[in-house]
This record gives structure tokens, sequence and C-alpha cells, in this order.
């Protein structure tokens, strides 16, 4: 297979479709394939380290902080999720079938040389900062993201 | 960059996710792309007028009418929306950070020339009469939007 | 038009969006593209038997089984689903309006030789058996998906 390109936006932060978007990903860059994965809006959770990072902010961007979650191990799953009950399931069940975790799905993304780009314009709807998100990304906004998807042979919006 | 096709199916009718679709489309038809956004299912909510409009409906229909909102001033957030407050939030903080409100998306999609078709099929299984809708738009089903999809290098569902 | 490859990736599990992802299958197929239909996660249950099927499960796969949906009939929608009414309004008023059922698109997509692969980490993950799943399937894994989706005209994600 020759060396094609592909690009993901992860609109959505449930852990379900989280951990669709990188094992779709991974797979892509295993087979040769160039990825681009874009995370907007609610995508942006996955990125959050799991700390808490002081910065600066309004009252609106603390509240919006407060509320979202903090990376991959808060993330709740889209349906069922029962107050978080079922990310549990989903979680153990997993763990216990051998299932890579998100968390090391995302480290495989990067050891893959995955282009991880987070979308400038959500994080400041949502005022996230960069202090806040995991080391290795880039930063774009929607331009950067359609000049590769025009020349991608796969893109994807979950 | 040439003269490329997208299209976009809008099928979501949350706040943010109409945003994106927008934000996506109009970005693309601004770098000279040929942008069709085809609305389906609660998709069609987002080009709903917002004022009523009497039109015969049959008494199924009407309930659908009631529970759907009319466009988007009216539109809830697909995570986090508390009955409504997470959209206000959301729109709150937008207007705050000088971000382009889902309203004027719109007319800058109209604006732009971008195609917006709305899903007739979706429209009868709604019970949506051409009259609520926006003015501009085109009709059609899904045999319009594969043919498209078929010449576009971009296709999204959302 | 020429012969072309269309993929879909069907990750929900809503009646709606399975609706939507036949229509587009089906519509795909009929006029001439080669179309494959990849169900993954809440996707699966599509593809459910409506009967009970005795198989060996760990008490966690049989908590999934037991919340899951068991095919078409028993899916719930994506938006105002109001414990299951409102699926029920949507399908009394489709069949009203002699819109083709969910059933009977599964029919015909079948009929129209749709490649329908079930997505066999997910099934590991929700602990699924193919004894559970309806007859005509390919089961296959990512990669799979992805060296079709590569060599696709259209992809979408669902």
């Amino acid at each position: 297979m020759e060396n094609n390109k592909s690009t993901l936006i992860v609109f959505s932060g449930d852990l379900d479709k989280a951990i669709a978007s990188f094992i779709i990903g991974t797979g892509s860059a295993a087979m040769g394939n160039q990825v681009t994965m874009f995370f907007t809006f609610w995508g942006l959770n996955i990125l959050r380290k799991e700390q808490y990072v002081p910065v600066q902010k309004s009252f609106m961007d603390k509240m919006f902080a407060k509320l979202l979650p903090r990376g991959p191990e808060k993330l709740g799953i889209s349906k069922m999720n029962f107050g978080g009950l079922g990310a549990k399931m989903m979680k153990y069940t997993m763990k216990k079938k051998n299932i890579t975790t998100l968390k090391e799905l995302i480290e495989t993304a990067q050891e893959l040389d995955i282009k991880m780009v987070a979308c400038t314009m959500s994080m400041d709807v949502l005022g996230i900062k960069k202090e806040e998100l995991i080391d290795g990304l880039e930063y774009a906004g929607v331009a950067s993201y359609l000049a590769e998807a025009n020349e991608a042979k796969v893109n994807l919006f979950i």
C-alpha cells in the first residue's frame, strides 16, 4: 500500500468514541498511512492532563473546566453511562480481555508519529490553555484541517 | 488549491455540532471549494424558521413540531445541556469571545453559495413543510447526495 | 457512473442513525457502488437476533447482553427517546407514511450484496458471539476496514 493521508476529526469526548478514533488512527498509521487527528470541542477533554493545572481563567472558563472531564480516565461513554458505571464496566471488561486502554492508545499514537492537533478555536470557547493539555500536540484552526483533508484519502468525523 | 467538492451530512440538531458543521463548511467554501450541506433528521431543526408557521399537519406531525426546536436559537448542546443551561453558557461565552454565532454562520454559508439541501424524506418523517424552513434551500433525496459525494474529495457525516 | 467503493462505519446503535446508515448504504448500492458497512460498538445491536440465544458468557458479558437492545425493533432514537416513546412515535409515523422500516432496509442491504462486517474487537468487548448475530455477516477487524476505506471514494462514520 502506498503512503496515503488520513484525517480524523475527534469532536466527541466519549470514552467509546475516543477509543474508536484511536484504534482507527493507530491502525491506519501502523499500515504506513500519514494520520492527522484533529481534536475539537469535547474531543479536547481526551487530551487534558489528569492533574489540575493552575492557570488564569474567567469565571465561565472555570465553570467549564470544573464540569469537563480531565483526561482519558474521567471520560464517560456515549450510551448506558449510568453516571460513570457504564464507563467503569467497559474499562473493566476491556482490561480483563487484554484490550489496549485509551491511555496506551494515545501513547501508541504518539510513537507512530500521528499528528495530534488541538483546535485553537475550541480551546478558546471552552477556555482551555495549552498548559492543561498533554505534551506533543500541535495547535491549529479549521483551515489547517481542511488543507489536509483535501489531500487525504480517508476523512472521518467522530 | 484547485476547486474541490466537499459534502457534509448534517444529521445532528445539536448546537455544538451545528456550529462545527458550519465552521467546516464555510471554511471550506472560503478556500474555494464547492460545498454541499445536506440536512437530514434532527439537522432540519437548524433550518426551521424561528416564528411559528401555520400549516396543515396530522396529529403526530404536530407533536413532532412542538417537541422539536425551531431554529438556531433553540438548539441544545450534545453534552452537558442541563435543560438548556449548557447551550446558554456556550452561547454566552462565544459571544464574549467574539466568535461568530450559528445564525451568522448560516448567513455566511449562504453568501458563500454553499448549497444547502433539506432531505425530503426526513421532512416527510418529521412532518416538516417547506414553508417552515428558511429561504434559499434546495430540496432533494439521498440519491442527489450520493451523486455529489461520489465526486467529492471530503465527505463527512456529522 | 463507474463502480465506486463506499464504506460506512456504523458505530451508533440508535434507530435514527441506523436508518440513515442503511438508506445511504442501500441507496449507494442501488447506484452500482460496492458498499461495505462495518458495524462496531453499539452498532452491533442492530445485527443482534431478536430472540434470546443461549451462549456461554461471563457475568459481565451477561450484564451487557441484558442491557443492550436485541435487534432493530428494540433500538431507541438518539434524541427525544423518552424511554422508548420517541422510537415508537418515529416507527408509527414512518409506517403510516409508507417509509421502509429498518428491518426491511437490512434485508434490502443483503439483497443488494452490501458487505456487512461485524467488528470482532467490539464483539469481544461487549461479549457478543456470532450465534447471536443475524446470518450473512462477515467478521473482521479494523485492518480490514482500513484497507477498504483507502480504496473507497466515500467513507463515513455514523
